[in-house]
C-alpha cells in the first residue's frame, strides 16, 4: 500500500469539505442564528489539516487495487469527522460522540439521529445535517459505480455493465468522467425535486433540505414528525417518487436522460425492485385494511407505499408509526429493511440484485437435483453469472450475518433489550435510520449507552461501504502488504 | 418415478409402526389406563392399510434417484398420520389437528407441545408420545447418513466419508448394512442412559422415555416442569452428556465403540460442536452472574450449561426458563437455535458443518481479494470440499432463509404476535419444541389457530427433511418425471 498516495488524496478531500463547510453560512446569515464563526472555525480546521497532509506526502500516479480499500475506508472516517465538528464546536449537540454519531449517519445516508427535539436546532446546523447525507450520497455513487467494481468487491464488476447496449454507449471507465456523468444526474433531480416541492408550497429551505435527504435515500427530516408534517398528497407523492429514484441505479437514469427509456425495463433487478414495491404495498394495504387500523382506502394506500418505499430504498423518512401495525406488517417491512436499494442507487442493505441472484441460485439447485447432468448457468439480464461473482454474492450474506449477530450481541451486553438491540443494527448496518421498540420511528438514539452508539458507527460504516471494504481492513494479511518504503514523505524527497 | 414401488415401501414401514403400537400395551395393563383397546384398534388400521398397499403394489428391485424424495417425505406423513390414531381416538389430546401437530412433533423429534397439562395423560399414551420420537430419531440417522448422501442432497455426501481412515474401516455403503450399525449403537445409548438414569433414582418408566426423548433430540418430557422435575445434579448431568452425544455424528460413535477414540477429535465438525458449547455456556454464565439472575455460581454454570445443550442439539428440555435470562443471554440462545447440531446426528438445525463452511468460505473470500492471484480451496478436516458441494451448502441458506420467511409471514397473518410466531417457526423448522413468548419454555402450542398449526407442522418436517426433500417435491419438474406406466397394479402384472 502507498500510504503517502493515500494520505495525500484524503488531505485533497478535507479541503474539498472545508469548502462545503462554508455552504451553511449564507443560511446562517438569512436565519440569523449566529452559527457563521462555527462554521469559518470548522472549515479553517479542515483547510489546515488537509493542507499539512498535502504538504507532508506527494501524490501517486498509479493508486493500487489495495489502496482502494483504505482511500475509502478512511476518508469516509476522516470526512465524518470533519462534518461533526460544527455540531460539536457550537454546543448544538451535546458531547463528541453525539456529534459525530449524527455527522457518520449523514455521510453515511443512515439517518439516524440522536436527537429528541430537531426542530430545535439553528437552521444552518440543519442545513448542514442534510448537506452531508448529499455529499454521502454522491460519495456512495461513484464508490459503487466506479471504484469498487474496479476492486472487484463481491461482484459490483457486474452491476455496472449490465444494462445492454454496443460498447460505446457504456459509462465512460475512468473514475473522473464517471463520477461527473453521475453526479450530474444525481445534481439534476435535486433541483427537479427542490422545485416540484416549492410548487406544492414548501419554502426553499425546507424543499431543498429534503430533496438532500430524499435523494442520497437518508432520512434526516428538519420535522420531528418527519414528513407526516406535510399532509398533502401532492408533496407525499413527490417525495415517494423520488426516493424510489434514488434507490434505483443511476446508471439507468442516465441512460433515460439520453433518451434510452427502455432500459428501466430491460434491467432485471429494476423490474424485481418495482415488483417487490407493489407486491408488499397491495399485501400491507389489505392487512392494515383487515385489522381495521384505517377507514380510509385511499389514506391506507398512500401510508402503505410511502412506509415501503422509504424503507426499502432505505431512506427511512416516516408518514406513519408503523410499530403499530399488524406483527404481519412489521415482517414484510423488517425483510425490506434488509433487501434496500438496487446496486448503483444511494440505498443501502443488502441490495435487490444480491437477493435476485441468491434466489436464483437456490432455484437451480433444486433443478439440479431434478436433472442432475444438466449444466446450469445462471444470467442476469442476458449477462451470464460468472462462477466466482456468485460465490462472492454467497459469502456476502456470511460476512452480514456474522457482522448483524457480532453487534447485537455487544450492544445486548450493554443492556439494550432484545427488540431495541437487534432493530438498531439492522437500521444502521442497513442505512435505514429508525428501528423499533425505543429506536423506533417516533423515538430516537440518544438515550443508548455510549459504547452501543460507537459500535452502531461502526455498522453505519460497514453497511455503506459494502462490508467487505471494512471487513478487508481488519485482515492481518492486507497490512502485511504494505509496500517498503512506508512513506515517501515531501520533504525528503 | 415408480409410484408402485414406493407405496410398496410405504405399506412395509406401515406394518412396521403397526406392531410398534403395541408396544404401549403392557404399560396400559401395568399402569390399569385402560388404553389397550385403543391402541389394539390403531394397530389393525395400521396393519389393514399397510396390507392393502402391500397386495395392490409390487415391490421394485430397483428404486431410483428420484423415487428416494417422495419415500423420505410420504414415509413421515403417513407414519405420523398412523401414529396420531392413538391419540385422536382415544380423546384424550383433543381434535385431529392437534393429535396430528403432536404426532409430527414426535417423529421429527421436534417435541414442540399443544398439551398444557401433560401429567393428566395416561401412561401409555406419555410412552407411545416418547416412543414416537424415538423411531424418528432412527429414522433421522439413517435418512441423513444413509439415504441423503445417495440422493446428493445439499452436500450430505461429505459427512459420511469425512472421518479419515482406511477404506475397509468406512460404513458399509449399503443402506441396510449401514442402518444396522447404527441403530445398534443408537439402541445402545438408550439402554445405557436408561439404566443411569435409573440409578440416580429414577424410576423405570421415566427412564425409558426421558432416555428416548434424549437419544433422539426430541424434547417430549411426562413432567409439566420438563427436567426441571429433577433436581439433582446427578441426574441432568447424565442428561446433559446424552444430549450431547445424540447431537454428534453417530458414525463418531460407532468408530469409538470399536476402540478408536481419537476419531472425535480428528472430526473438525466436532470440535467445533465441542467449542461453541463450551464458550456460549461461559458467556451466558457469565451474563447471568452479572446480571444478578443466579445467587449460586455452580448453579448458574449447571442451569447455563442444560440450557446450552439442550437448545443447540435441538432436544428442548429445560431446566430453567431462559425466556426471564438478559436479552443477551437470549440472542445467544437463538442464535444456537439456528445452528443446530451435527451432520449425521438426530440433531436438527442447519447444522454445525453447514455453518462452519459458510464461514470458511466468506474467509477465504476476504483473503482473495488481499490475494486476487491466489486459488483458494476449502478443506473440512483432510479433505477438500468440492465447489458444487460448497455452492450446495451456500444454497441450502437461501432455501432455509425463503421457507422461515413465508411462513413466519403466514402466522402472524393469522394474527399471532411478532415474537410467538417467528419464534414458534424457529422453534419447529430446527425442531427444537419451545419458542419465546406465548409459546416459550412453559406454555404451549395450544392456544394457536389450527391453521398456524399446519403452518407449523410443515415446518417440522421441512426441517427435519433438510429442505431439500421437500422443496423438490414441490417443483413442478419433478412431477413431470414421473414414469409411465405409472403403476404396476400387482392383479394385473
Amino acid at each position: 500500500m502507498r500510504i503517502g498516495g493515500v494520505l495525500n488524496l484524503l488531505g485533497k478531500l478535507l479541503i474539498t469539505l472545508s469548502l462545503m463547510l462554508l455552504t451553511p453560512i449564507p443560511f446562517s446569515l438569512y436565519f440569523g442564528d449566529s452559527m457563521e464563526a462555527t462554521f469559518l472555525v470548522c472549515s479553517a480546521i479542515g483547510l489546515v489539516s488537509g493542507g499539512v497532509l498535502l504538504y507532508l506526502f506527494l501524490p501517486e500516479k498509479e493508486l493500487g487495487h489495495k489502496d482502494g480499500f483504505a482511500i475509502v475506508a478512511f476518508s469516509w472516517i476522516a470526512l465524518a469527522l470533519l462534518g461533526s465538528l460544527p455540531y460539536y464546536i457550537s454546543g448544538v449537540i451535546p458531547g463528541f460522540i453525539n456529534s459525530f454519531f449524527e455527522s457518520m449517519s449523514g455521510f453515511t445516508t443512515t439517518g439516524s439521529t440522536i436527537l429528541g427535539d430537531i426542530e430545535s436546532l439553528p437552521k444552518s446546523m440543519l442545513f448542514w445535517r442534510t448537506m452531508t447525507h448529499w455529499l454521502g450520497g454522491m460519495g456512495i455513487i461513484v464508490l459503487t459505480l466506479a471504484i469498487l467494481p474496479l476492486l472487484g468487491i463481491g461482484g459490483m464488476q457486474l452491476f455496472q455493465a449490465e444494462v445492454p447496449g454496443p460498447t460505446k454507449d457504456r459509462l465512460t471507465p475512468r473514475i473522473q468522467n464517471t463520477a461527473r456523468i453521475l453526479w450530474s444526474v444525481y445534481l439534476m433531480l435535486t433541483v427537479i425535486e427542490t422545485i416540484l416541492l416549492m410548487l406544492g408550497g414548501v419554502d426553499f429551505f425546507n424543499a431543498l433540505t429534503h430533496s438532500f435527504a430524499t435523494l442520497a435515500t437518508g432520512g434526516f427530516s428538519n420535522h420531528n414528525l418527519s414528513i407526516a408534517q406535510y399532509q398533502s398528497t401532492y408533496i407525499q407523492t413527490v417525495i415517494i417518487i423520488f426516493m424510489f429514484l434514488a434507490g434505483a441505479n443511476f446508471t439507468l437514469h442516465y441512460r433515460a436522460l439520453n433518451g434510452k427509456y427502455k432500459t428501466y425495463w430491460k434491467n432485471e433487478e429494476f423490474r424485481f425492485y418495482l415488483l417487490i414495491i407493489i407486491f408488499v404495498t397491495l399485501l400491507i394495504t389489505g392487512a392494515n385494511h383487515f385489522a381495521g387500523v384505517y377507514e380510509n382506502l385511499g389514506r391506507n394506500l398512500r401510508d402503505a407505499l410511502f412506509q415501503v418505499v422509504s424503507i426499502m430504498t432505505t431512506t427511512g423518512f416516516g408518514t406513519a408509526n408503523f410499530d403499530t401495525w399488524p406483527p404481519f406488517c412489521k415482517i414484510l417491512l423488517i425483510t425490506l429493511m434488509f433487501v434496500g436499494g438496487c446496486a448503483g442507487s444511494t440505498g443501502g442493505g443488502i441490495k435487490v440484485v444480491r437477493f435476485l441472484l441468491f434466489f436464483k441460485y437456490a432455484r437451480t439447485q433444486l433443478h439440479k437435483l431434478v436433472h442432475p447432468r444438466q449444466v446450469e448457468t445462471i444470467k442476469l439480464g442476458k449477462i451470464k453469472v460468472p462462477q466466482d461473482v456468485m460465490i462472492a454474492i454467497l459469502s456476502f450474506f456470511a460476512i452480514y450475518l456474522a457482522v448483524f449477530l457480532g453487534a447485537s450481541l455487544i450492544i445486548t451486553a450493554l443492556g439494550v433489550d432484545i427488540v431495541t438491540g437487534p432493530s438498531a443494527v439492522i437500521a444502521t448496518l442497513n442505512n435505514i435510520g429508525p428501528g423499533l421498540h425505543l429506536v423506533g420511528p417516533t423515538q430516537n438514539f440518544g438515550p443508548l449507552p455510549s459504547l452501543a452508539k460507537l459500535v452502531l458507527i461502526f455498522c453505519m460504516l460497514a453497511g455503506r461501504l459494502e462490508l467487505y471494504t471494512i471487513a478487508i481492513l481488519l485482515t492481518p494479511g492486507y497490512w502485511k502488504m504494505i509496500r517498503k518504503p512506508l512513506l515517501r514523505i515531501n520533504k525528503l524527497s
